[in-house]
């Protein structure tokens, strides 16, 4: 169990790849990592969109690991020249870039002969010192070294990898999250009773997020923190504001 | 990045807000702001997501606004205690945060006597010299100062927002983009000769991108530049080693 006076780990994600930066690829991994990162109790604090530069790559990974508990990165661990983030991650931490026997022997031995050529291989090569994250999804594993974590950026395969490795992971107390919403009360009316309770549950983070949809606006009050009595209670208060100030309350988040 | 004109300007996107950190939205920003700019020729080499914490938004702010010539800043300017955007710019900046006087006589002017409340009046409220970012879509702004453009993060509102503020950014030489996918290629045979043609186009970025459809798997090649018949002449060498792997090659990106 965690200890409830230590404050929860940290996490930072990484995401490397020029396709998300050109608006080519939607990425969907921050939010599959956030979501479950938060359940396990390792809130993610700050994420980044990198491109394909080694220079870039070596000098966030290493600004970001230092700075939290955990990093994980998403990309750049395929066959072709635009894959460089391995090479990258083990100039980050200083350690030689080289063959892994376990993955390699694994991935020479799925290949046909002659198909585990050098783009293949490289898959196989890793920092001195990776430990492998492996699943039944691919035979190319990701890895760990220190606090990074390094995985896929395709999203089926990533989320294979996260789930492989979140029973390595020592997690805090987990984010829990509890909702009201209400059409018909505009941010602008409950925004000063919102601050009031909000100034009242300092443990917890309170947002306001407005939602439109064909069936009318509204607005969402979601209440997070380690606490779900105390985010329970804060959440009556803010449903008691919005019945004060005319509106009809609902629980939970509104509808997608 | 060709080397036969001046560079093109590049840009930042920093997306603020708890709610894209905890995962309860995906962000929609970024992929809109990345492609809007890159038609633009403002090419987004970085993107950020930060927490509404005042001293993370002041920091990132102050070194992003230094390393890009634009910074694109997303949510945090609503009228609740979690909006905090607009004062953190002008905290940035080292100057005033103020009335702005057009902003606030029109908000004043669009509700009823009395709804101007204080929470409304922090959105007519600004860093000293903010240029005002106008929509027909809510009577309150976005802004720019220095090379800051700040909007918000419902996606319509900062949607229309750009657009009502990219007439005003110098761009450069358009990004285009131009592709070609095949089903069974595999990018691991694909690679070596995929390394060659990019070496041979260092004005492009080539990049390599695996899709997984019920149709059937295989791959897609990009690449992009400011050189239009550049990319084309990639794209029909990279068209020749597909044909040359046994793959069938067809123009474009890959159906979604």
């Amino acid at each position: 169990m965690p200890d409830d006076a230590a404050p929860n780990p940290t996490a930072a994600v990484l995401i490397i790849g020029n396709e998300v930066l050109s608006g080519r690829t939607q990425d969907a991994n921050l939010r599959f990592l956030a979501t479950r990162l938060g359940e396990i109790g390792i809130p993610v604090r700050e994420a980044r969109v990198i491109p394909d530069v080694a220079a870039v790559i070596v000098a966030t990974v290493n600004e970001l690991r230092a700075r939290f508990d955990h990093l994980f990165t998403t990309g750049g661990i395929g066959p072709t020249h635009d894959d460089i983030t391995s090479e990258c991650i083990a100039a980050a931490f200083g350690v030689p870039w080289e063959p892994h026997e376990v993955a390699w022997a694994k991935m020479a031995a799925s290949y046909r002969p002659g198909e585990f050529n050098a783009a293949r291989q490289r898959m196989a090569t890793m920092p001195r010192g990776a430990t492998l994250i492996e699943t039944t999804l691919t035979v190319a594993p990701g890895f760990s070294i220190g606090n990074v974590h390094v995985m896929a950026g395709v999203p089926r395969v990533m989320q294979a990898q996260f789930e492989s490795l979140a029973p390595r992971l020592a997690g805090g107390r987990p984010i829990v999250s509890r909702a009201v919403h209400a059409a018909g009360v505009p941010e602008g009316r409950i925004a000063e009773g919102l601050a009031a309770i909000q100034a009242r549950y300092a443990a917890l983070d309170i947002g306001s997020y407005p939602y439109y949809r064909e069936s009318g606006n509204g607005v969402a009050i979601v209440a997070k923190g380690t606490d779900a009595a105390l985010a329970d209670q804060a959440i009556a208060e803010v449903t008691a504001l919005m019945a004060a100030l005319g509106g009809a309350p609902v629980a939970g988040e509104p509808p997608a």
